[in-house]
């Protein structure tokens, strides 16, 4: 880790991947593939943040990122501690504010918050002395899964992201991990294109640095990657898809479509899957798609994560 | 550590704070005061409980006091358990006993315990070999809370109880807290008021050593700290409280109401707090106020109950 | 531990006590009487799993074993991860195979896991690199229980299972502990008789390699433990037991019983007990009775499981 101290890691905060530079970005990519070593031993350890407390604070349920954060904390030796919201007295009548800071007053270095509303972390994060993680918030951003899809897709691209295209597909409209994908892979020099039916696109996408697509055989054409999204089964419900089979008989990623992509391109989907609606169960389980390796690298992205922000401070005082 | 040594606990489990001498409150508030110190360094750790086993069953949902004490635990390196009632095969359609004898059986060396039942931790003291620490059972008693607010409150008032008048406002009849409080403080040396409507009094208080006071006005005159009551909203519908706006507009604290009380007097309040209705919002974050110092207080006290509970066999034992 | 490590552990997975030789028993009942004694130190905790990761994954709930699990994960100092079932995004509208291999894309030693299925263990073990250790699937098998219930009856019966017989007494057609009692006792050389009304005997029973009676004063004469076994209430709704009060007078187990067993018979049960049903108050408190030994048993054994199936991977590539 030595290198590592002698970076100095200017933010507080991870709210947005907007907030960090391709410098950054690369500084916090090669930390996490030094951990990402780390989890392959037989001891999964190291004391870099032995007396250390992360809160991991899930307004929102989500066992998959709530675990990955929770192994990432330990793998550092810093105590973690779940809240969740629901059943909480802490939460029950008190308002974010004040839950905010009487975890504060608990002394944690760490505080990572998933939420139903956007804006959510950076309201904590203006309030709170210490570091503030967001895992989620509202539609708004997913900070370290766009890193975490970062870090799988420099491994498969061998550390190149120019000249590289990312194809996003599905609900592009209620997904913060979409919104967060497209601005890191065009901020570290990649293309992104997107595909959706209209009625899941957001209202503003024109405008951003994308290519949009309705049409998926098209969308694919010589892609390096493509990343499915999962589909929220109730959108069916709120009248914005006209029926599951459809969507997916124009929609499902298979093993056909990857034909047209580029040699090698991949696949890549932040799960849980539904298996014959966003993703072919043949394509998930072949060889060209990173599902799983997205879940290794969460976990090294995490610690990575969580290392720079509990860190910042010692540092900075020496 | 080494001076805490020398004193010898006496207790095996915390139940109430009646059965503290004003000795040992001392030499509890003054380990506490160096766990707050622990609590403030980057490493907030020592290996002081390491390899103890401090259970956390609570029968009664409270994600704020499981929290404090589960960092108290982690924090001096002992491995914490948390059980919860609520779909709890261990509790279900098996007795307190039964339940209890089971846990002792994995060995812990301090159950911590909060029951809807007035008697429940002593129940549990009288069968169990190991430690139990009361973290709050029914109207009766809640000794850590009480003991954490006597530790802010020793700061706060430089070491010096004598002399000194907190007032207890609220809702009194329901209030642990409120006992607790009352028996503490007196047995420092302090002097205590209770202001409340009738309703909210309960039975015997006119046989307690306090004042009482229904108008909050003459309450707080001269008084050196207030501390405001969690007012459970259902009351009202139970018809204690004939309005919740009126009971506001006669027993909400506020900056008014303060100018009152000696110079430099504090606000207290357990938490989580209803703003408008028990503290007004500007009071509340006020310069005066102590809510947050309590949740500080909350983790070094009890680290300083989980280490004298936890190590006074080993010490009697030598 | 030296000389532990010198015996290579041949399994992968711990999925039902038939895949365990006599010689391999007595080597995993060897190393738990090691860790119980360790149980008993005032510093309860070695590092020999410092830095392995052990996912409890409990698809059906049960606070008692999982609590076991994790005491004794943690007191081989490895990290251990609680994912429950309900709630849980994870596992909404996600396979199991997809769940387990996210699961394992986090790198665990081992996951232990419990699940309404019979042969849920088995799928996992067939699909998954790490260790699985079964905690009970459906009616099917319950291993961990049936190795500590030997481990109790080991230590009470001074080593020695042949010549010995084990009652086995209760709702037998719908218990994973009956099955693998079954098993474990008759491979360790004890006798096993099965007592129950015929409705609650399982269908094949009659090719168990076993004694059956319905009555219970005979089927206790001579016999050198009985264990009672839990019994659903909710059997009786669904028709299989006539009236609880009769049920009780003919098979709840009590003192007078056990006048007919052998001279210093003990008394088992897995728990949580409804007292008066399947045992009485008095039985169940009394000196022969292990009920509470087997809890202590529990963590001893699970901490040799999760020893032998973490570390198995390390001494083989040595």
């Amino acid at each position: 880790m030595q290198d590592q101290e002698r970076f100095i890691w200017p933010h507080k905060d991870l709210l947005d991947v907007t907030q960090l530079s391709r410098e950054q970005v690369r500084h916090l990519l090669d930390l996490a593939g030094q951990f990402h070593e780390i989890n392959q031993r037989p001891v999964k350890k190291v004391p870099t943040l032995k007396g250390k407390t992360v809160v991991l604070f899930f307004a929102e349920p989500s066992t998959r990122t709530k675990t990955s954060f929770d192994m990432a904390g330990k793998r550092l030796s810093a105590d973690t501690f779940s809240l969740a919201k629901s059943g909480s007295s802490l939460v029950k009548g008190e308002s974010l504010k004040d839950t905010a800071l009487t975890l504060q007053a608990m002394s944690p270095d760490v505080i990572v918050i998933r939420h139903t509303s956007s804006g959510a972390a950076q309201f904590l994060a203006e309030r709170l002395e210490c570091a503030v993680v967001n895992a989620g918030d509202g539609w708004h951003a997913h900070p370290t899964q766009a890193l975490l899809d970062a870090f799988s897709l420099n491994r498969a691209w061998n550390g190149q992201f120019e000249g590289k295209t990312l194809l996003i597909l599905g609900d592009i409209a209620h997904s913060r991990v979409a919104r967060s994908n497209v601005h890191l892979l065009t901020r570290m020099g990649a293309r992104v294109r997107l595909c959706a039916p209209r009625t899941l696109l957001p209202a503003g996408a024109d405008t951003w640095p994308v290519e949009i697509f309705d049409n998926l055989n098209k969308a694919v054409q010589g892609v390096d990657a493509v990343m499915a999204l999962r589909l929220q089964l109730e959108r069916q419900q709120a009248g914005l898809l006209p029926d599951l089979r459809e969507y997916a008989s124009r929609y499902c990623l298979n093993l056909n479509h990857m034909q047209h992509a580029a040699p090698g391109a991949r696949v890549l989907h932040p799960g849980p899957m539904n298996r014959g609606v966003e993703i072919s169960s043949a394509l998930a389980d072949a060889g060209q798609s990173l599902v799983l390796d997205q879940v290794a690298s969460g976990v090294a992205t995490r610690m990575a994560i969580l290392f720079l922000h509990a860190t910042r401070k010692d540092t900075g005082e020496r």
